[in-house]
């Protein structure tokens, strides 16, 4: 996340289609703009440029937050252990369910004897992003789903999907963030309904494509209406992981960012908190 | 953390001194042993090599759990609410104080009105890593500190400390991070005795070179025994930021990586667990 050229000038990767009804004007008036603004504030920016050795990074995280939407359970808290008036020093204690705000589900969230959090080995924290865009079909219907055509699509325009592939879905669903009941946006047949991977585009992409993880802008792989979650039960069976709660996806490239996956490497975690970055 | 060529052989970095009586074999026989092995086993390591594309990888990083070591105040505590035989899927629960395991210090963790977790720029989370060595003097003092003289010494074999720098301190003191008591290790003068940086060598840093944070491989940048917390007061209050409980400081080049600083923008968090990970 930072003010440098955007995604559509990203040396050698064509530019990403802006055509879902979500002009970057408006996600930057949208929930966006406040971690945007908190993130880089316009001195560091001046101060960024020889750091950033002529790249492009931009944060896929949400801020960490007390109340951030879960899809069930309780959501994060926060308390003030002591500050600096009291205290000379000041610190905060957390109390939050692993899949809470931008995070991990390893393979052992759903997978008996699946890789815990600290298995996750390092270049697999390493993942070249590819992001496919249905914020369009998502804006209209909120059961779209990522579909094989879709991937077809994706790789018409920008190429075949890379190895060591982080393959995610942006949805546009993030401008609901700050909203916890239309984030989950549950229905009176008393299931949530907001997009998500297709069992079929997952399988399609264990079959055909040497992924590493999918990652979605929502909270959960599968679409919210899913009772089998069959994507998680696929893709984690597989020893893959998923990314939930990602931010910012319209921010960079269709191809050709690497994402890092800062992944705090909890005790015997099913996943957990991680800081996602992309750097082009 | 993998089991490429040993920092010893990193491309355009001088050898860093291994003379600090902690051989790379008691290493790996030591804290470090269990930590490796979880992380990459064999099978990952082989598809590891075309996705590392030629680049080592070492993990800084100490596993986050229940129990780790704290500066004062509770350790981390997890519990499990739910599991995949009663609940289809797996989840932890955390509790923690911000200054837990590997961890940032922010600038507001001691200055008022300093710049909190959400507010450290994305440039700032890749620094040029710099390991100044003082093992061999720590194992013979748990009061050494970082002098101004070790850094012109790391200079004089290394080269200038470069732009943007995390200046990191290794004294060895990771080995004893699965013994709370010795990693504190109190005195009967009731103050701590661990290594950490001397204010001068910081002042130096300050005003003479370029630099984003320094970092050690204890439980505070000032050493144990400090009772005025200078480095700290003077580094934050230069707006720079600091980390704690480094792990694995032996492995990486003692100048010509970069340290990838996973922290989690935790809402008006004063610091706070980050992935730290060593690339180059």
């Amino acid at each position: 996340m930072c003010l440098q050229a955007p995604a559509e000038a990203a040396p050698g990767s064509a530019p990403r289609p802006h055509d879902h009804g979500i002009s970057r004007r408006r996600f930057l008036l949208g929930a966006g703009a406040a971690a945007l603004a908190t993130a880089l504030p316009a001195p560091a920016l001046a101060a960024a440029v020889p750091r950033a050795a002529g790249r492009s990074l931009r944060d896929l995280t949400h801020v960490f937050r007390e109340g951030f939407p879960v899809y069930g359970g309780d959501p994060p808290e926060r308390r003030t252990l002591v500050t600096i008036p009291d205290d000379g020093f000041y610190q905060q204690e957390w109390t939050f369910a692993e899949h809470s705000a931008t995070h991990m589900d390893a393979p052992g969230h759903f997978i008996p004897g699946g890789r815990l959090s600290p298995q996750i080995t390092l270049p697999e924290l390493f993942v070249n992003a590819v992001v496919i865009d249905i914020s369009r079909r998502a804006a209209r219907n909120p059961d779209a789903v990522v579909t094989v055509r879709d991937l077809r699509r994706f790789e018409e325009r920008f190429g075949r999907i890379p190895r060591d592939a982080g393959v995610f879905m942006y949805s546009g669903w993030e401008s609901r963030v700050h909203d916890p009941e239309a984030y989950r946006n549950a229905g009176p047949d008393g299931l949530f309904h907001f997009p998500g991977f297709s069992i079929e585009a997952v399988e399609w992409l264990l079959e055909n494509r040497d992924i590493t993880s999918i990652g979605v802008d929502t909270l959960s792989l599968d679409p919210g209406n899913s009772q089998t979650f069959a994507v998680h039960h696929t893709l984690l069976g597989a020893d893959k992981y998923g990314l939930e709660n990602l931010a910012n996806l319209a921010t960079i490239p269709g191809r050709g960012a690497t994402a890092i996956v800062g992944l705090i490497p909890w005790e015997e975690g099913s996943g957990g908190p991680a800081r996602v970055i992309a750097r082009w």
